[in-house]
């Protein structure tokens, strides 16, 4: 495996599962750095470029820095940048550059963050770019699993709600490709996952396409829930007519194995009724845990401190 | 007294006064170290929750927490955020908490702080929640008025101007009634205090209400006034009507009590006049270097590091 | 030479030529620290005063701060802030200073940051004010040219684009005026130079006045592109018009000096061609690294630890 030592995180796709297994290695070594803490990128310095705001997603990662000893800078939306004034990416990111250590880019627009990886001499970690990309997150998601549930290899995996639009499950599906996995895409007709991502994750394992959320929760170790977001919808009227399908309350939940975990990349609307919460199930919340001890580990990899 | 440890900082009602007596000694200790700096938080991270903006509340805390070491990170106003896709305070508190050891909370709505409080695991301080709650700007007003004047007890204390829809009052004029002083509450009809507040605070000491700021003035020992605020009027013609009296000048000081003090939360329009800046009366200032070093007490109480 | 400690760095004309000596002879001592890290500024705050966005300004002093081991904190834009409440720029200056140990402000107007430096107990640097004041851009300007050409005395400096509305040119074209340069002023006459810098600027140096770039170009050692502001223009027509002149490209740097170098305040618009940047004339992006070097120097000299 080539060192992580100034390598770019820009998509999944670019990551061997050797190269998984060994973010999640580390990741287990920062667990406990997350609460003691650590002077491991003391004096280091990580830029967040948000050209689309994601608080959770930046906080995330500036909370990662700083357990490492680390300090965060950038922007959180374009608005007051010189983006304003017609700049260009590739200006931007050869600007700010110069201010860290290290590029964290979030984008809506697809290749975004592969483009600033071309132009930037420091590392870069895409934290999202349009529909496809969000490799931070499936890995926090492959960590929850394997973190709960011991392996990832032997699981039936459901990914259920908006497998079109949401970038999180692409990502997801890529990296659960790599693994003995079963998948069970459960979406509504209109929801459905894109053809090229189906077919490319069809190819190494066994993927089930069907609208019926019901029939199959018995199946899974992992239901993983996703939001079915109002702003993907040009007509309104679609998206009222799908959005209560897809719902998982605590009583739904009777049904499934014993051990069967929920995830949710967060935030939820009503897709996961509150009663779920409570359950033994529910792992969404520690997720978010693990999105940090995740993403403390990218940054100790691409910084070369461990 | 119970140990600050891990409490939450919701209410001034939530402290009895011995507690906020060893808060306000615990401030004495904090104040050499506002200068030399400490590294009593190193490694604990401070969020930043206002889903309503107040730069100078957020950098007030940003300032203690950095002073003793720790770091800040959070959002400034909800725009971008999770909650502007709909999600609920009890998700987004149950996010934000796994990337900080503590939360500090503003909010427009009254009982958002508590309910925070209640399903965050951290620690939380309201930083002003709703008409009635700002429990760390009391705080520091007692501070500033023992640190001034050397103890509380025995005083005159005017609250003048808005004492309907300032937060600031209702929270300070609570603190009060636990001390053996005098209020004047002083301030037009339509803006008097709430019956509530009124008769709670009556129960405990002597407060009269007067709309006559001219004829009081020569009794006080604490001047405390506050902004007729333009945007808590419906009615504009209204606020046109109010905002010119309680006006404070030097020349109406020059009636004052040698050692009374002029207190304001500020930010100020045009209610107490430029000229009193220069007089030994204006501790509005002062007011505010008092407030770092109180919030550095209650981060270094709530995080156990005192 | 005055001791720098404490001092505000409020204009350019308030730094005769030793003093600008010796702040670009501290950076050359930063450089270094630039990389490698110090903990010089540990346990300082600075306070940014963002009353104007200008995100890479702000981060370039953030990074700044951040290599010498300081904290930063304040706005970025006054939106939320109580300068809507229609707070003065005395009041927020007397109440930010509180929270830091320095202030860096960036206001729309002219005399803005005079007035923050006149009124706060802190020093003050101005990140820019009005139309006519940048003095850190003008010093890190100065520190590209002494790097890259080994000294300013003696060179052909252009200054090519928008003279009239630019504040960085105004800034640099004062602070050149203190060394042997001849400047040529180029420009269409819309856009020349305000008659009060000209004639202050030629009472020092030589300085011609010219709408024809290409006729200049062989002379200079120095080429210093600005933007043509479409923000700057009240009437669009107008703007479109000129700012197709002025531009520079890889096959019109071919008849400058072999050594010359090609500078721009950033960010650019179309004003230079994406094909200059891989020639070794760009020295843009460098710029901005030379940038976050001086500001490190002034934010050691004027906070005492150089």
């Amino acid at each position: 495996m080539p060192s992580f030592t100034g390598r770019d995180i820009v998509s999944i796709r670019d990551l061997p599962r050797p190269d998984i297994d060994h973010i999640l290695d580390t990741a287990d070594v920062m667990e406990p750095l997350a609460k003691a803490g650590s002077e491991m990128l003391h004096g280091k310095i990580m830029a967040t470029l948000f050209f689309e705001p994601s608080t959770r997603t930046r906080l995330s990662f500036e909370s990662a820095m700083t357990r490492l000893g680390g300090t965060a800078l950038g922007f959180a939306e374009t608005k007051g940048t010189s983006v304003e004034k017609g700049e260009n990416l590739a200006d931007t990111v050869r600007v700010v550059e110069n201010y860290a250590d290290l590029l964290v880019v979030r984008h809506p627009l697809e290749g975004a963050a592969r483009m600033a990886a071309e132009f930037s001499k420091m590392p870069v970690i895409n934290a999202g770019s349009g529909a496809e990309e969000h490799p931070t997150q499936a890995l926090l998601d492959l960590y929850t699993i394997r973190k709960e549930l011991g392996a990832i290899d032997g699981l039936n995996i459901g990914l259920i709600g908006d497998l079109r639009f949401g970038r999180t499950v692409h990502s997801l599906a890529y990296a659960l490709s790599q693994y003995k996995v079963k998948l069970f895409l459960i979406s509504p007709e209109i929801l459905k996952m894109r053809k090229e991502v189906f077919e490319e994750v069809s190819k190494h394992v066994t993927a089930k396409e069907t609208a019926s959320f019901h029939e199959h929760i018995r199946e899974l170790d992992v239901v993983y829930m996703t939001r079915v977001q109002k702003e993907r919808f040009a007509d309104l009227a679609e998206y009222e007519k799908v959005k209560g399908s897809y719902r998982l309350t605590a009583e739904e939940l009777t049904k499934a194995k014993k051990n069967a975990i929920v995830m949710h990349p967060l935030p939820r609307v009503d897709e996961v009724a509150a009663d779920v919460d409570t359950t033994a199930h529910a792992k969404y919340f520690q997720q978010v845990q693990y999105g940090v001890v995740l993403r403390m580990a990218l940054l100790a990899l691409v910084l070369g401190a461990v």
